[in-house]
């Protein structure tokens, strides 16, 4: 008997081409390791003869999702080429994202930027959210946004101009330079993170709290995704992404619904805002 | 044009076939994910145009390697089918390893435990070793290797008669009557690692100090290396593995004496231990 | 102005005073740092002045913790000895949980092993479940319970001395004549863990499909955890270990039983296991 | 008798004060936890009773580095809060480094930026480097100096006024408005890392190769490091930081010289690059 690889084959139809995102941005998939199968073996290893392999593969990716046995789903991985603005990038490497993925950057050091900004469509401009302190809100005026634009493009094109001045007519090195750039620049990395910690950045990326521009690149991450590993990746937004946690107290309140009695907040033993969200998700 | 994953013929040709490992073990290379190639371009994500493509993936590599720069070689990856006595398989998990590894085991909750422990060869049984706290030293006798190996095996014969008696005859749960089984049982477990990771792996557990059983471990997947990525292998041993580190009090020492002067463990700065390893290396 | 620690009161009061688990196990507290002040405190500095200081520390705590904003929790540490059975350790090292903590542990190469193994009592030992094929069930009848210690008390003292005479009659080195020893073993190691990565082991080891034998560390540790940080242990409990998470499935039919309707498992889209599950929290 | 958790009265002395680094950022210890004594400890319990006591604390801690057993200095921890341009910043993410530490970042989403940028001093404006191709060499002429400094200072402020006129006058998302604001703006975060891994973080970025700006905050680290932990920090400069590794051909060669024999690159077995490093160190 001959063994190969596990294959996706609707990834492989796809490798090494680019995607783009944003004005300028792409992803690539370059390689990839494990699919559904793979995830179902993994696990069948902790079970052994322990259990019957009735279950179909469908069934088995769900009960480990939903039972939170996250082993498994790190035997597959990926690996991306992605360009994307730096505080993109900043975002994509905060948090525990970094602690599980393996990563390789272009060097400012190195090479000369090239100039490459990221300027939003003016249908993309907003204003700062009244309610929330991290998002945005109302879109501008016409004739705001394209003041925004104006400002965008010409301090991005003076900036990388004053750029090319200090390092071609001074001299000044590269790594100094770079100093002046703004951090729409656009950079350019290798990463290669597990199936399993694809979900976490997805569930922290793709969700809308998330900044848009980092979205853009989430969704197309989560379209790989489900393209790769349609069922892992299916019970992923069952019983992650779409999933909606109750806590003690909502578990407590939902009862009481259920039963018919009528909940406010002031005695569900929620705070106004969990309260809030609460309704919101569940009616009054 | 179509891209394709990289991949390794040499590795292709022996997945998924058991290479056997003490009297009951084997490892079986499951899957794996980049090649020398990978790591090459990898690197050059990073130098993007700012290195010349003149170098040869061998010179890079051995760059790489000799500088520390291990995240290239983080890009590829290996997933092993391992069966292993419970003692090896601790030392396997204790140290840094198992923080960039994956990892799914045969639970002795689920599944019953066959009657397979590892006994030593007559001629692997050695005495505690007097200049090492914690190795091993001259062999034992015929006779006495004989009757320990007496011990060994009716020792754990009977303790898995009495795990199945326990189990079969009086019904108690697999998770209580196993606390009964030897630390030389068998287990099994899907293994994944990247490279950099492996070799440091290597660099604990190849090495010559590390207990003779997970040796033969070590040095099966020292050999899967070498096949899957046989020039980072290489610059691993030369830079690595067969490396000599000088301290600060060695360097000084090494200069002193190549300029002439005999030099003496009383005026080296090192103490006697270092003192005795350095002269074991380079003469007195 | 001075700066010191941040201090728990609590947890000072019992450093280093050993918690007995088991017929020969501890866990005693060995260092720590942060408290729940320590969270607030590394929480505002990613608002910075974008948070008003009305909000208090316990309400600030839950907001992080029911929005899984983990990272703060990360920047309190506990270290622990503990003294185990072998078999417990290693479900303790299994999973995520050994990829974010540090250990040390006593060697069985450099030491000789003492005579301590784990024997249950009476009352903990019980019959395989029938329903769950990783649990326990039923009691053992005193009859058999009798049979069983003395098995496990037998094995273990005769497992033990023919260590002792290969070390000591023979010579075989301690390496080698540990395989002998049943699981039921104790070592003991020193472990350190931030709070984040603690729930996390909490959320596996102190739920109930865990071994109950790890369960009793675990329960412990959760103390530690409520003297150390208590609204931060409060808003775990509430928000994560008794939280209740609703598939997107399970939301829909939720939102159709407030509405009146009767929800069967054949229209809920739900599998039986999910669907029993469910029932058994909310009622059919 | 009362345990109190380890201390380090050095450090106490300087916890909270703000040390300069740069033009506006500093580095505070924030809290710290374990000191020497205590990585002694934790080395002991490894070794239990099999280690005599006489080997004092300096000795044991330097063998434990010369063998790199590192788990034990991963049982001290520091947090730090530390303000560094967004350049910085990101050197400081990158690599290893995150994968084992913690960090809480100010939001440029929630708050509004201030209007602080790096500008380096005059003396510090230097041309790239013609031997290394990511460093710097001869410095700037005065007069080229004062212009590359004229353009970093009206570019920075420009784009902070721009920042401002957009979030101000325009309403703008914070979120957005930010991508105009150069690499040079200072950001603050709270970083907790385990002692091992900030001699890792110190051996990258304390080293030459490393960019001035990074070495000014790593060399600041060593220093309370040294404060801290000041044997385990000698024991990491003599066996890592000034240690020098020979490579197997290195090895080969120092014997044949140290036997009297004069060796050329042609038959050291070494590259161009390599040997000019080796002669470089011991003579030719």
């Amino acid at each position: 008997m001959t063994h190969t690889r596990p294959t996706s084959p609707g990834l492989d139809a796809i490798l090494g081409r680019q995607f783009p995102v944003l004005d300028h941005g792409f992803i690539r998939v370059v390689d990839y390791m494990g699919n559904d199968a793979a995830i179902e073996e993994a696990a069948r290893v902790s079970y052994a003869d322990g259990t019957r392999k009735v279950s179909e593969t469908r069934d088995l990716l769900r009960y480990l999702m939903r039972h939170r046995h996250t082993s498994p789903f790190e035997m597959c991985s990926i690996t991306i080429d992605v360009k994307l603005p730096i505080f993109v990038d900043r975002q994509w490497m905060r948090h525990r994202t970094a602690k599980h993925a393996n990563m390789n950057e272009e060097s400012a050091r190195y090479s000369e930027v090239r100039e490459e900004f990221y300027i939003p469509r003016a249908e993309d401009l907003a204003m700062q959210s009244t309610a929330n302190k991290q998002g945005r809100g109302e879109p501008l005026s016409d004739g705001d946004a394209a003041r925004v634009l104006e400002i965008l493009q010409w301090d991005s094109h003076r900036n990388h101009m004053d750029y090319q001045k200090m390092t071609g007519l001074y001299g000044l090195s590269r790594e100094l330079a770079r100093i002046n750039l703004p951090l729409g620049t656009y950079t350019t990395k290798r990463w290669k993170i597990d199936l399993h910690n694809l979900f976490h950045f997805l569930g922290l990326r793709a969700e809308h709290h998330a900044q848009w521009e980092i979205r853009q690149y989430a969704n197309l991450m989560h379209d790989f995704a489900e393209i790769w590993c349609p069922l892992a990746t299916e019970a992923w937004r069952d019983y992650a992404f779409n999933a909606v946690s109750l806590s003690a107290q909502a578990v407590a309140v939902m009862k009481r619904r259920l039963a018919g009695e009528v909940v406010t907040q002031a005695d569900s033993g929620m705070g106004k805002r969990e309260w809030g969200e609460f309704v919101g998700e569940f009616g009054g």
